[in-house]
């Protein structure tokens, strides 16, 4: 495991050590000393002998011994050299802090793949640059200024550091547990996020890995390793930089099409990975995964005393999914012994005050509850952990009892329970006992319903799904030498786009249902072949220069008869000879007129971050306007084509919306694997957009096909 | 003003005053004393006649003087008797704890109703019943078992105690400011929300209303109200109860239509009200608006230290549409001047470590920002207030003095700034400085966002909007003898649905725009019909027993000559009677077939709490599946039908989509409007179902109309 000397090092040079207080090369060895790092430190600088009690090398040549780990404060300038020594010492990695790389454009970028160069020459893998550091708290590792960093099992990866400071902040005030690992990946520079998450995924520690992500250098990878570890412990994930102005990272052309959120929304749910929406959702959603068992099934009790916090929180589940199922005859029998003739004994149960003398009470209804066979989990609403507070404090102690009395529950009944209190803020001794029991309390109740989410969305993956998403791209796979000439000859030619015809026939040499269709290059040739195909025909203009057939007066539709065919025939060349005089007109391409059906669109791009993807929706309006489209990272198996049918929310109109015949999904789905297939085949391919296609009660139409290639001649794309 | 006896009450009566301190009835008197109400408090039990160095009267006819207001905490049998004796004692008002009334179903609802009638015989409002009271705090009656509640300028009206509670502890944590008044309306059995809301819309010292509602008694008279307090104060509302589970109150079969919480949401948003979406935010949002200037454009800066924070805050506005402008070339030259050069000069800034040793630096920024023309506010999000304690304590000192200037400089460019801390949970003293001057301080990234969001649009409200919304019903205005007719008929055969032919007629006796149309009744008249018309005609048949009409065989389309006519007839008629052989057949409706056009659905129905609402949309697949329709309440004025095209997403269809002519917007604004008079011209009809309506270039032709009338013969509702 390459990453594995860098996270348990077992020697650590500082690099840029200092005896100034406000410096890094300061800190990070007094926080060494402090938290008992039980490695050699080894601090660096030409101008001290001794610092913090510990000898000073000029050089790291001069350290006696060869080192795990390099903790680089010096300026971008003079990594070259350092990491030209520390290779000379087998250093297996360095954490280098300056900026001034590849957050500062071209030439930044370029000076960071000199320095990643020499490190991979050298054997070094970088953490950073422009990092603020890395913990690894079990070796009492921390090149980080944070102290108390709350120790658990979550491994946190960030590229903020202020995010980082503020989810360490969250667990240190809010929770029973805390993290293992902190790493700022920085500018991801060498070693990618993909990789972090590797370690992370067999490190048998970790039991949730937390992420802030503003943008991805290898995007595909990432998925590939992502989909392969949320099989085995889950992912939670927030992505910023949705809007224009949030981002400097991801560009803003895709996101022209449907949101830039669309693509990666679907890419990280595909790979199992639990994505949250609003920062404040991040570490508790985190620590719920890392400390609870998982929903059997997708149904909890809610329990409350008053009405409130019972209705918002059965609003936020139910739009959530999650079921509120009815109680059992029996439960209801059992609640209402013990709850006086106001408490409500419907999902969610109210109290109704009859906690206030015996708040020990909740835990009655908890051991009713989760005996239920129709719950699965219990969400406390509202006032626990308040009882010895707000009435007299005697009450206080029946809660710790209450508090002992559901810990222990969890454990017995392999149900989790989630608690939220509004008494959280003044720390009652009850809620930190059921922090004991590694049962979570909650300050608000929006987010406790989202980790309800969480614990019920991730426990049905693992249950669902047990085959490892597919991002791997075999490019160049099944090209077929009639469908490489094509492209060959376009750019030949010096073109950067296929003319619909040549589309075609790439879609036709791949095995894809092109209709018939003839190029005809005169009145009389377009006569023949409409006599043979039989009438009403369609007509379109066939010119390299001509890309939009419609506005140059290039389309006629409809055609009945011969002198129909030959007026259009002439009238089309002279549009089109009017609209562009110096337009090479090849001829018209003369096909029959698609039967009826539902238009769709299928497309494909690619994606800043995961490269190729296809899109999905209803014609016109639908994608337009409404942009009600689906997306996936290609390869797309026959699965996940299914699906992207079925997540549009207008695939009813598939199934024969308003008396029309359904629509045959199956040849939509080939379509999509052809489609996908198509797009690996040819890596020159930048865009496909078939626009539209209609699907039949049997079979479809592609009634219009464009592709575009790639700007550079050659690929650029290495193989995955 | 009828509540000002009760909010400013002189003389407090506590019936079922206790001695025992579990009992609301010796709390009270407590509370009373301790927050030194000024007035006269008269304890009541026949049993005492001392309670807590008061004299307790056996009955509330020994009380020697008239009382203002009673706190009745004695069970729900017992209240009959007390208004009665209340009433001889000239009493204002009373607070009814007691539950037992319309919670509990129809014979409670009945007992609620005999309280009310008794209570307004004797002149006596009523809090409640089942409410846990009120509290006016500058008069210092507390009548709920709450203390230290924080004062300030919100006043709180709400249907949950908890939800109460919930917000008075996040005050006094996290706030400089606070409630003048609290009142938990209970079942709202006599004084409704919008009494309340009036009279704090009167309220001088009343900034700002925030509302929690589950349900509401009288949703119109609300509305009207809160469009009248909204040009004067801002309203902060959440609703719940938006899921069936979540809801007992509101009825799940409006929701069928296009979600519960889309008619309240229009209706809310008419009448100025900001609808907050989560509990969290419910607080904040109304201390905002108490505290800070509105903000004069909807274009803000964001200040950061460090990239994360900034990154999402940007991510949150751009979404909320608040605009983030460049920013002056003036501007940046003089931040360069004091920002280190890695820092980010756009908008966001991101001074990037430039504030870690001189965290004034923050100020000074916050006056070059306001400064800059583009700019109306300042959003400071990260890590101000934390430098004393991650650096050194002495930037505390720094901070404190930023803090101090930050604050003057909201006074005096009467532009607000919010400031979001990671630090806010270790109250460093700079951040209660922040308090001091009215910026307030959140922990949540996400809620300080929406409190950006609320002055803004507050702001917009009040610039842009002037004019009171109307939500007055005028039953029976502009009915016509011909259109009642029609109904009174229908009713006489006891049908509650008029044929489409009727509906029709009744469309144009409303002067509606109903192209021409016959009822024909035999083979021979129709043919003679068809003639008259021009060929290409639509038969349906006309029967009150056949409503769906297609699923009878009973609708033919595209008739193109005699024959075909004669042949349709005979088979509609054939078709009709097979589908119901005691089907009344009366003929069938001949009309030509529509031009083409965009088709569009206009339907009304009652809502629960709002009355009679219009709902528009595009037919087919955008109102069944994709639910992108508008809904207004009923009257609807030309803006706010013009509002209901321009509200649904697809909207951009009717500007000539994909190349077709544009659609005539006004004829349709015209529909409903026409549709919206007729509802209350006519107050029998409970749904009017226009689909489709097919929009041309020019005008529109109502294709399908359906009206269904009320289960009562007799309109029950009232006169607004």
């Amino acid at each position: 495991m390459s990453l594995d000397r860098i996270f348990k090092a077992e020697s650590v040079a500082i690099i840029g050590a200092s005896k100034d207080e406000s410096k890094q090369g300061y800190q990070a060895i007094k926080r060494l000393r402090e938290e008992k790092y039980d490695g050699r430190i080894y601090p660096v600088n030409p101008k001290e002998s001794m610092i913090l009690g510990l000898k000073c090398y000029k050089s790291v040549r001069n350290i006696p011994e060869n080192i795990d780990l390099a903790f680089i404060t010096t300026p971008a300038h003079t990594i070259k050299n350092i990491l030209g020594e520390l290779g000379e010492k087998g250093t297996a990695g360095a954490v280098v802090l300056a900026g001034g790389f590849g957050e500062l454009g071209e030439e930044g970028k370029k000076f960071e793949e000199e320095i990643v160069n020499i490190a991979r020459t050298k054997g070094i893998r970088i953490i950073g640059p422009n990092t603020p550091g890395m913990i690894s708290i079990d070796k009492r590792i921390n090149l980080v200024g944070l102290k108390d960093v709350p120790r658990g099992n979550i491994a946190l990866l960030t590229q903020s550091g202020n995010i980082a400071l503020n989810l360490i902040t969250e667990a240190s005030l809010k929770s029973q547990t805390g993290f293992n690992y902190y790493v700022g990946v920085g500018n991801e520079a060498d070693i990618k996020f993909h990789e972090y998450l590797e370690y992370f995924t067999e490190d048998p520690d970790t039991k949730v890995i937390l992420m802030y992500v503003e943008g991805m250098r290898e995007g595909r990878k990432f998925l590939q390793q992502a989909s392969r570890t949320t099989l085995v412990k889950p992912i939670v994930l927030y992505k910023s930089g949705r809007s224009v102005k949030g981002s400097k990272v991801v560009g803003s052309h895709t996101g022209a099409l449907a949101g830039i959120s669309a693509v990666s929304q679907s890419a990280f749910k595909i790979a199992g990975i639990f994505e949250v929406n609003h920062p404040g959702e991040m570490f508790p959603v985190a620590e719920s995964l890392a400390l609870l068992p998982m929903l059997k099934e997708n149904s909890i009790a809610i329990l409350a005393d008053g009405g409130g916090h019972a209705t918002i929180a059965a609003d936020y589940l139910t739009e959530m999914g999650i079921k509120l199922p009815e109680l059992e005859k029996e439960t209801k029998e059992k609640l209402a012994a013990i709850l006086p003739p106001n408490a409500s004994l419907a999902n969610p149960v109210d109290v109704a005050g009859g906690t206030d003398r015996n708040p020990a009470i909740f835990a009655d209804c908890a051991e009713i509850l989760l005996d239920d066979r129709n719950i699965h989990g219990l969400l406390i609403v509202g006032l626990f952990g308040g009882y010895g507070i707000r009435f007299a404090k005697k009450l206080a102690f029946i809660e710790e009892d209450a508090a002992h009395r559901m810990g222990k529950l969890v454990g017995s009944s392999g149900k989790p329970i989630l608690l939220h209190s509004l008494y959280n803020y003044a720390k009652p001794h009850s809620l930190d006992l059921l922090r004991y029991y590694n049962i979570p309390v909650y300050d608000s109740l929006e987010i406790a319903c989202k980790c309800v989410e969480a614990i019920s969305s991730y426990g049905s993956y693992r249950r669902e799904y047990h085959k490892e998403g597919n991002f791997q791209l075999n490019w160049g796979e099944n090209a077929v030498r009639d469908g490489q000439k094509i492209i060959d000859n376009a750019l030949a030619e010096g073109r950067k786009a296929l003319m619909e015809y040549e589309a075609k026939e790439l879609f036709r040499a791949q095995g894809a249902p092109i209709s018939e269709h003839y190029l005809v290059g005169s009145e009389d040739e377009a006569v023949e072949v409409a006599e043979r195909l039989g009438y009403n025909v369609a007509m379109k203009i066939v010119s390299p220069h001509i890309l939009h057939k419609t506005d140059a007066g290039g389309v006629m539709l409809g055609l009945q008869n011969e002198k129909g065919v030959r007026e259009a025939f002439t009238k089309i060349v002279n549009n089109c000879k009017k609209y562009n005089p110096g337009a090479d007109i090849r001829g018209c391409l003369i096909s029959p007129i698609a039967d009826k059906g539902i238009e769709i669109i299928i497309g494909t791009k690619i994606d800043d971050q995961f490269g190729p993807v296809v899109m999905f929706g209803l014609g016109g309006i639908m994608v337009a306007v409404m942009k009600d489209v689906s997306f996936r990272v290609i390869p797309v198996s026959e699965y996940w084509a299914e699906t992207m049918i079925d997540e549009i929310k207008s695939s009813v109109i598939f199934d024969g919306f308003r008396g029309r015949p359904p629509s045959d999904k199956k040849a939509i789905v080939k379509l999509i694997q052809k489609v996908s297939e198509i797009v690996q085949a040819y890596p020159l391919i930048h865009e496909i957009d078939l626009n539209p296609v209609i699907v039949h009660n049997e079979g479809l139409t592609i009634v219009d096909a464009r592709i575009i290639l790639n700007e550079e001649k050659a690929p650029k794309r290495a193989k995955l």
